[in-house]
């Protein structure tokens, strides 16, 4: 029998994913399950995106560019403009989902052995996307202590080797909720500028900034032209998960032409989400302050449920939907597996993402969890109700 | 400024993509240009999958599973019991394309430096999908004389390596319209177990066989059970490309448990596109029928009328909508390039995709071009015409 890669063996599996069988076993038991482990929103997507889709009546749906309808790319530009990002059409090549934009730009800045810094904890899939790619992820832990900020400028620098090419950052974070600030984003582009470096930054939770904040994208700095490089989503900001567009932005013109070649292969993005996403960023302003209101709420009900926990630390999020939560245990693996397995209260029980999965240091983040608050606040009492009782019993 | 990848840098430019600055040129100018270098095909999408978008009405346009939905993969397996090719739901992995596919089946089988064979003439965008992958592509010449029959199996032998992790076929042809016999499919399945190599055969052109002659799939193949992963997608059966939705296929329960961690890391296939082909593997028989007589007919017409030409030597397509034409003339880059900027017959004039971006040998097929017959019959007798006047005057 032919033996499949080393790469292939070497792919990390979805951390959630291994939970998938206990989850199906409680469903059989007749258990009700709160799933605070999932990033799917359920908010609904915009009528206005669901709508363009019905309304389209093409005889034959066709390929688009392979860089995105230029129709598309020129409102996106407008939607920068307007949250003053200055970027033009031709800055930006639509992928399918964020995730391709990733993929799009591990190839184009960095070949096999090359190394990438990022804080941690991260997206789990950056693992996959690097894996993917030959690239080595070196991370730069950022404690539940400061509120996962950024790491001093002093951690990066000892990181940085000949192979390093690019610092990736998520803002706002997945899976900690932190946002950075404009002085870290400076700090950030001080340090690519002069080590020579590229700066990705993962901006699909953009929208997602509480509290009044402000969300600054790496784009805004003048300076990095040469070395931002944005990826974004529809996914989260119009619950369009399901749609798979998202985009590579950077202004400088050698990685877009790069970028384009990966593009060129794979032909084109899925025509009637495009369509869809086109129609999305008509979206009026007031969906999104109702979006983020209810977030806010979420957030807050979370956090001050989570608090009166004994012996529960969490960060204080100020955008995106999740947060990690330290509790007193030792294996998180463990007890979200015994939560599914072998806990109930009156017949409900919840779904944590273990934390493991988002740092790449072994060992690190074994007592967190990942919570994201993709319920109503109801549910969400609920589940941290569940949470307190499980911890109550629970024994290592 | 930081440097973009030497992958990147490798990665090869679509061989169409450079004609088309010469195309728009040609439009300023106000002449017609006929497209005969295109895969996408002017056939109409079936009714039921356009009208399946409309009829569906999610309240959030959610991530599907991301091996595709299982309702969906269970009709895809019906679909191929029909054809007589036994597989379950659970050998399928859903795709972006079978571009994605592609990809996925290169990463799960193969690692860098490590070699394909892959009979040249072949899609052009294997190149890319190598590089991206950091694969060595190893040709092994079909030939025009040949009308581009499987090559003898002598010559793989002689091409295999240690490092050699599979034989890919594209069955229908792109670019030759080859369609391999029964036989030819036995030759390459007794090879592949000797050597223990994995065989891919990119299938997505199944539905186009002409004659009466039947496609046989390397699934069809029972002893391949662990050697055989077919490529394939909805964008050329049902004429909807821009849907982005293909398969990866084996029976090889490793092979696709290693995609699922690669389809993972991207989340999801569309799920507004999955319904889309859902809904079209309902099309009527009819449907084929016709789209079969129409594109038979127009290759009739195609060969015949470039038969007339004096010095060019065509194939005789069996499948697909593609064939290769070797020209009188040395270079068909410059040729193509002069068709648009230079040549017209009453202000109209043709597309036509050079062929040496099919190959990876370099110098060869440098006088062929590739002609996609997806025009109707009156435009393709206007085309040859075209091609047959520029020949006249056409001096390298
Ligand atoms: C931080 C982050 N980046 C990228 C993605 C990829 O999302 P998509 O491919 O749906 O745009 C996700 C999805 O959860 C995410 O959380
Ligand atoms: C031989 C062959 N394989 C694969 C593809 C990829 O098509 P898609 O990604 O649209 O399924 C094409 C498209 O032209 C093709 O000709």
């Amino acid at each position: 029998m032919p033996s499949i890669s080393n790469k292939g063996q070497a792919m990390p599996q979805s951390p959630i994913r291994k939970l998938v069988p206990f989850a199906e076993k409680a469903y059989t038991q007749g258990k009700t399950v709160y799933h605070l482990n999932i990033g799917q929103p359920d908010i609904k997507t915009p009528q206005i995106a669901l709508d363009a889709v019905k309304i389209h009546s093409p005889e034959i749906l066709a390929y688009t560019r392979s860089e995105g309808s230029e129709d598309y790319r020129r409102k996106i530009a407008n939607y920068y403009a307007k949250k003053d990002i200055p970027v033009k059409h031709d800055d930006i090549i639509v992928t399918t989902g964020g995730s391709e934009a990733l993929l799009f730009t591990f190839g184009s800045v960095m070949d096999v052995d090359d190394e990438v810094i990022i804080p941690e904890p991260f997206y789990a899939n950056y693992n996959g996307f690097s894996t993917a790619s030959g690239v080595k992820v070196v991370p730069v832990i950022s404690k539940i202590e400061d509120n996962f900020a950024l790491p001093p400028i002093e951690e990066f620098e000892k990181l940085i080797t000949p192979r390093t090419k690019a610092i990736l950052i998520c803002n706002p974070g997945n899976p900690t909720g932190y946002l950075y600030s404009k002085e870290e984003i400076q700090k950030l582009a001080a340090i690519v500028k002069k080590h020579d470096l590229f700066l990705i930054a993962d901006e699909v939770y953009r929208e997602f900034a509480y509290d009044g904040t402000i969300h600054y994208s790496i784009l805004q700095e003048e300076s990095l032209d040469e070395h931002a490089i944005v990826i974004d989503s529809v996914s989260k900001r119009y619950s369009m998960c399901g749609a798979r567009i998202g985009c590579m932005v950077s202004r400088n013109k050698e990685v877009i032409q790069t970028a384009l070649k990966f593009a060129q292969a794979r032909l084109s993005p899925p025509t009637l989400a495009q369509i869809a996403s086109e129609a999305a960023l008509d979206t009026p302003q007031s969906y999104f302050d109702d979006v983020i209101e209810e977030y806010e709420d979420r957030r807050n009900t979370l956090i001050r449920e989570l608090n009166k926990i004994e012996g529960v630390k969490v960060g204080n999020p100020k955008g995106a939907f999740y947060c990690i939560a330290q509790l007193p245990i030792k294996n998180s693996d463990a007890f979200a597996q015994w939560l599914l397995e072998e806990f109930d209260v009156n017949g409900e029980t919840i779904m944590v993402a273990p934390a493991a999965g988002f740092y790449s240091t072994p060992g690190v983040g074994m007592n967190q969890i990942r919570i994201a608050y993709v319920l109503n606040k109801e549910s969400l009492v609920k589940a941290v109700h569940i949470l307190k009782e499980a911890l109550k019993i629970y024994k290592d």
